[in-house]
This record gives C-alpha cells, sequence and structure tokens, in this order.
C-alpha cells in the first residue's frame, strides 16, 4: 500500500521521496527516473549556467520535474527563474538564501514553492516569505548545509511552522529513514546521497565508485573544495564530502589555498574532469553508509518505499499486551521487520 | 501496551528510555525516578569523585540503576568500577574511551556492559572488546561527544554489528524521537538533555531555565568550557552546550583562554557555583527545543513513552489502499497521531 501524506497530494506524486538538486549531479535523466518511479525528480540549477539548465531541463523529456536553485546564486541571474517556470516545473526548490523575491512569480506559476533551511528561525522565515513546504536539512547531509542534525531538527520544525509540511533531509538513504521520518513529523524525505552513484546521475564514475565503497565514518564539512573550484559561497554554510588526500592536505590550511587561487582552480577543474577522487570531491553525506551499489534510481526509490510499508506496516510489532511474553526477535532488521 | 525490545528484556526495563549519565547532573535521586518510572536511570560518575559517587550511589535507594564513566578518567581511577559493582548496578555505561580491560569484570557481574561510540569503527571495536549492548551517540547530543549524525549513524551501526543490541542517543527528546529511532533499527533511546531540567537534576536552577527557554539553534560544540573548567578532554570529543557570551568570546581563540590556565579556573568553578549561566555552560544538545518546562522525571518517561505507543500503533495510517482517497490530515501532530 503506498504512503500517503500531505506532501503527496501536494505535489501530486506517488510515492513522498524527492531527488536532492544536487549541482552537476542531478540532471534531467536522474530527475525524470525519479518521477517516473513515483517519486519527484529535481533538476539541479547549481550555479546558473543557462545553456546547461536548458539541456537538462530537456533531457527530463515528458517527466514532470522540479528545479531547484541556489539562493545567492539565483539572485545574480534571476531570469533562469523564468526559464525554469517556463517548463512548468511541479516545484521551484530553493535553498542558501532569502526567497520572498520570488514568492509572487511562483505563486503565480502551477508550481509549488518549496525552500530548504537549516535552522528553526531560518523555517519561520521561509514561511513568513510564501514557502508552501519546508526542508529541513540536517547537517549530516551531503553537499552544501550548515551545523543542526536531522533527527532533532524536523520535530523543531513541525512544533514551529505549524501547517506547513515539512520535509526531512539529510541522512536518510533507505526505507528505514523514510519510516524515521514520518514518525518525527516529516511529510515526506530529500534524498541525495542515496541516489549519486545511481545509474542516471551525472556524476563521474570513479565518484560513483568511492561513493559505493565509501564509509559515513569519512565524511566532513570544510570549505576547501569550495575555495578550490573558486566558488565564493557564503561562510554559513560548508560542503559536506568524502574525506581524501586533497582535503587532508588543505583543511588546516585554507588560507594558504586560497592565495593559490586560479593554480589550485585549473588543477582542481582537471580532476574532477578525469575523475581523481583524490583531487576532486566526493560529494556524499553520511548515508553514504546505505549505498552499496550503483543501481537504477527507479530501483532506489522502490527499495525506499517498500522498506518503509513494511516497518510502516508493522510497527506495532513493538507493542507487546502487558503480561505477555514476547516471541522471537523484537528488533528492526535492516530493510524490513523481523 | 508497553513497548518490548531486544534491550527491554536484557535489562529487565518496562520502557525503553534511558537516562544519559550526566556528570554533575544525573545523581542518584534522577537516576532512581527514571529507573522507578520504569526506564534505566544511570548516574554519572564523571571525573571520579569518589565521594561523590558513593553519595549518589547511596542516594538511589533501592532502585536499580547503571552507573556511567568516562573512559579515560575510569583509567586512571579503575577502582571506582569496583566501587560501582559493589552496588550491584543493572548496567555499566561506558564511553570516551577503549573498555577490554574491563570486560572480564564486568561479565562476571550481572551488570550488563553498554558501550557508547560515536562510529561506526568504534562500534565494532566495541564489540570486539565485549559490549553487550552499543550506543550511537550522535552529534547533536548534549555534553561531550563527536561529529556524526544519529539518524544516518543508527542504522550504519545495525547493519555493521549485526545481532548486539543499538541504542539511539543525540537528539532526542520526545516520543516522535523514540518512535523514529526504533524505525531505524534501535532498540531503546539514551535521553539527557530531556531530563537537564527535571526535577530530580542537579543541574543548577539557572541552568534548567535557561534549558526551558534555549532553542536548538543555539548549541554549538567546541573545547572552551573544557579548557575554562582545567579539564583535559582528548581532541576528538568535545562539549555541545548552549552558546553564551563566554564561549561567544572563547571559542575564536582558545589559546589564550588556556594561557590564562588557573585564574580562568576559579573564575568558571565561581560562575558554576552562582548560576551565573552568561559564563557557566549549560550542557544541554539540540534536542532542548522540546524542553519546555521543569517536571518529574517519571512525567518525562510517561509522556515520552505514550506518545512513542501512539505514533507505532497508528503507523500504518500513513498507508492507504490504493485508488482510496484520504481523509483528513495526514501529517503527524506534535506528541501524537492526528
Amino acid at each position: 500500500m503506498p504512503i500517503r501524506t500531505i506532501v503527496t497530494e501536494l505535489l501530486e506524486i506517488e510515492h513522498p521521496v524527492l531527488l536532492a538538486p544536487m549541482a552537476g549531479v542531478a540532471g534531467g535523466a536522474l530527475a525524470a527516473a525519479v518521477s517516473n518511479a513515483g517519486g519527484l525528480g529535481i533538476i539541479g540549477g547549481g550555479y546558473g549556467d543557462r545553456d546547461w539548465l536548458t539541456r537538462e531541463l530537456a533531457a527530463a523529456g515528458n517527466a514532470r520535474v522540479g528545479v531547484g536553485f541556489i539562493g545567492w546564486s539565483l539572485d545574480r541571474q534571476p531570469e533562469l527563474l523564468d526559464l525554469a517556470l517556463e517548463h512548468a516545473p511541479r516545484a521551484l526548490f530553493l535553498s542558501f538564501g532569502t526567497f520572498r523575491q520570488y514568492a509572487d512569480k511562483i505563486a503565480r506559476s502551477p508550481a509549488k514553492m518549496i525552500v530548504q533551511v537549516q535552522s528553526v528561525a531560518q523555517a519561520c522565515e521561509a514561511v513568513a516569505d510564501g514557502a508552501e513546504i519546508v526542508v529541513a536539512q540536517g547537517t549530516e547531509a551531503g553537499g552544501h548545509g550548515s551545523s543542526r542534525a536531522t533527527l532533532p531538527l524536523v520535530p523543531a520544525l513541525v512544533d514551529a511552522i505549524g501547517d506547513v509540511p515539512v520535509i526531512a533531509a539529510g541522512g536518510i538513504a533507505d526505507g528505514r529513514g523514510l519510516a524515521a521520518a514520518l514518525m518525527l513529523g516529516a511529510s515526506a524525505v530529500l534524498c541525495g546521497t542515496a541516489f549519486f552513484a545511481s545509474r542516471e546521475a551525472l556524476s563521474h564514475p570513479n565518484a560513483k565508485q568511492a561513493a559505493v565503497t565509501g564509509s559515513g565514518d569519512n565524511t566532513q564539512r570544510s570549505s576547501v573544495f569550495d575555495i578550490a573550484r573558486g566558488i565564493d559561497w557564503p561562510a554559513q554554510w560548508n560542503l559536506r564530502t568524502l574525506r581524501n588526500r586533497y582535503s587532508e592536505q588543505w583543511v588546516g590550511d585554507t588560507e594558504t589555498l586560497r592565495q593559490q587561487g586560479a593554480q589550485e582552480k585549473m588543477r582542481y577543474a582537471q580532476a574532477a574532469e578525469a575523475g581523481d577522487t583524490d583531487v576532486a570531491a566526493v560529494i556524499v553525506g553520511e548515508g553514504v553508509d546505505m549505498v552499496r551499489s550503483s543501481e537504477p534510481a527507479a530501483e532506489i526509490v522502490g527499495r525506499i518505499v517498500s522498506d518503509a510499508e513494511r516497518l510502516l506496516g508493522n510497527a506495532n510489532r513493538f507493542l507487546i499486551p502487558t503480561g505477555s511474553s514476547s516471541g522471537g526477535t523484537l528488533r528492526a532488521r535492516p530493510g524490513g521487520p523481523p
């Protein structure tokens, strides 16, 4: 039986699973695959490459997807919002900025306005600015984010913003995470790392392999890779990646790295192009422990949902009438109930 | 109907709720209150004050409680383990160290050996060293801890250590957190912040008030307060607290603070004694958003459990037979199902 929530109703989707709009990873093919599997795929608008976005919107074909933007970058090229709206996206997904200035335009379109935040204070601001759905992103998420963690952030947001639905993001990569998020009061989950190594992702094959073999113990937030790429991110957000030789070299001395400027930017771009994961960032979060192979996105959506359905359908197995003795194991097993 | 898991069976307790052994906060009265309410209270052995521990073990009276130790501190006074074992605790709770050297002695006692870890690698080591139960502590926890977050850490540990039960710690302060933890594969939760402001806690009344009014947006991990107190914590663990005037002053300049040495130690001790929360740390985690009053510990245990029971008992409300229309709201409400 499918999982229905206020978010599946609002977005008119079958499953409460959204693809995180990972820059350079979540292109049209991956977004379409997630939407076609019943979730909501969201193309990562990234840093404002109009040609890239045009191409990936086309690559999504007839699938109804969303488009994600980085706020401070969109503010420099607000016309990209019009480009996205021309393609009748199901949702605009806005992170890392303030968005009141876009709310009217989005409200006049069929697209829902989803705003991702990293604190209770930001959530209240997002709702005041017109957000129809708020994403609570925890620090365990891959990519850019901040310091609060998903598990306590989700219920705090649910209590703070009342009737505006909350989506949980950060550290959720399987059905256990989806079932847990619903218990916390979320109405859907947003997954990036779970899809980073998927067949349709634009990640370099070496990066996908690094994700498949990587450990959540080995991720780290830092500004090293943003400095290396020459992207001037506001200091309140930094990037979670796997640690690698490059981050180990520079994490304690970002000022020197900054001074290397153009030279490191070129070196970094070459490494990213070549899939040299000793240098280029593998941008995944702590949920990478649960990524064990490179699969079609539809299989990932299907497994997350079916495992969560089993867990929710059997959640009352923990409840034992007083006086009765328990039979068998009482622990949840990976991927489903005992 | 009570929630039964492998941990409630192993520890012979009614509810899967454990009190975190907060140093200087979780004394005998609080531990006894949690145990008498059906959970497991654990006295915080702290930094090895034998007289304090003797007094608090006595204060627990006939309640069956556990005792917690900080590993690197216990290694300096291993005889405190014997003191604890003489009181027939239900469990020894060991954190921040390695514990193979104590496993035989604990195994010969009726006490269970619970080891708290902050990574998958540490969990595997703890099991090899003899841990009977492993606590996955996320970075959102108050007090000492590390960098991984609870939501992805719990399922990663469940997958890594197989049949050894996992308890979730960090960010869990209500029934939503307990229900979520069970979905993730945990068999119980460990709560500190939820009890920090409880009537029986040894926290200063001003610190309790700061917790009640504090926001999870306003906590931070740092070493400032350990340096101020003159406690030489290993660098891999630091302390989550509310931010205050003192942490804002020193967090960017811990070397100068260290040089102030004895002078700051005296100043800090006086502030802690006086309940000056502009200086002294209020040691709570991100779950502080869910702490709204100072209540008897038994009421906190009762609410966590009854809210989780309702959520688990109604978890299948998210599952809608295909084709049927949903009635009413589909979101979990604070403290219970819709």
